[in-house]
């Protein structure tokens, strides 16, 4: 596969950040854009990660999503590992291009490392449902995903758990 | 409406992290967690903000989304000034507790500054439509909405962008 650069174009104006067809990403000091991955048919998110411009660049050219790893500090093509391949049906950019939206198809269905469909399988009780379950302003995630779709150690082994406390 | 506060938990473990019901949100080193916001019903992602404490703890209790504006570093309550409140259907929280997930309905229909119904309007041509589309690496953005919701003018006047160079 070639890498012949993607030239990102410079932020001029907010006119062109937000109005034209200029591809100009804003990466943080760290170098990173926020990336957002949704399952292109359910609409579920299943995760949210990072991208640096190399990753923004590959997942451009190979239509395969490919994030920036901020515990390990290295370019992840997803699915490497696992073989968990997400496959960008679509890739949006917001108004002032600092997110970036993945819609994809995953290959095995599951996108977590836990072994979950989704990374979001907990929901906080909101509203008039929060003030019924807290105590002393205490309250209880409630898991919305009970089955795992894989076993972690069997798919990754001993690889470090990427959760940092 | 009191404002007791919600009793967030200490990380103590990554099994306590992952797999209990303990709400244990990780804030950055800016006090800070990453909110997605889709449409509880198209599944469209809307928006991707930051929450602080006490954002997450206005949304949990009021449930309507409240997120912390970094280009103004203060509480905002999405909707305050445009009326385009954010009714939350279902809080979700992440593997690791650093990101929230908020699904929504919008009164009105638009969530984007600019005038659009999502702050995504714009896609990035990936793969072989990227091969096809590039010119010495360059490509062009392509609008997948052409009409705006509402005009940005009317609703927010004068009010500073919120798009940072």
């Amino acid at each position: 596969m070639s890498m012949r650069p993607i030239a990102f174009q410079p932020r001029q104006s907010i006119e062109q950040v937000e109005e034209s067809t200029d591809l100009a990403p804003k990466f943080d000091d760290r170098g990173l854009i926020t990336a957002v991955t949704t399952d292109a048919t359910s609409g579920e998110l299943l995760m949210q990660g990072f991208m640096n411009a190399e990753a923004l660049q590959r997942t451009i050219e190979t239509g395969e999503a490919h994030y920036f790893s901020r515990s390990r500090q290295v370019l992840w093509h997803k699915g490497a590992t696992s073989g968990l391949v997400q496959k960008v049906v679509q890739l949006m950019i917001d108004d002032d291009q600092d997110c970036i939206w993945l819609r994809v198809d995953v290959a095995g269905g599951a996108s977590c490392h836990v072994g979950y469909r989704s990374c979001f399988y907990r929901q906080i009780p909101v509203g008039e449902n929060y003030a019924a379950a807290q105590k002393d302003g205490q309250v209880s995630l409630e898991f919305t995903e009970t089955q795992k779709v894989f076993d972690p150690k069997e798919v990754y082994g001993d690889a470090p758990n990427p959760t940092l406390l």
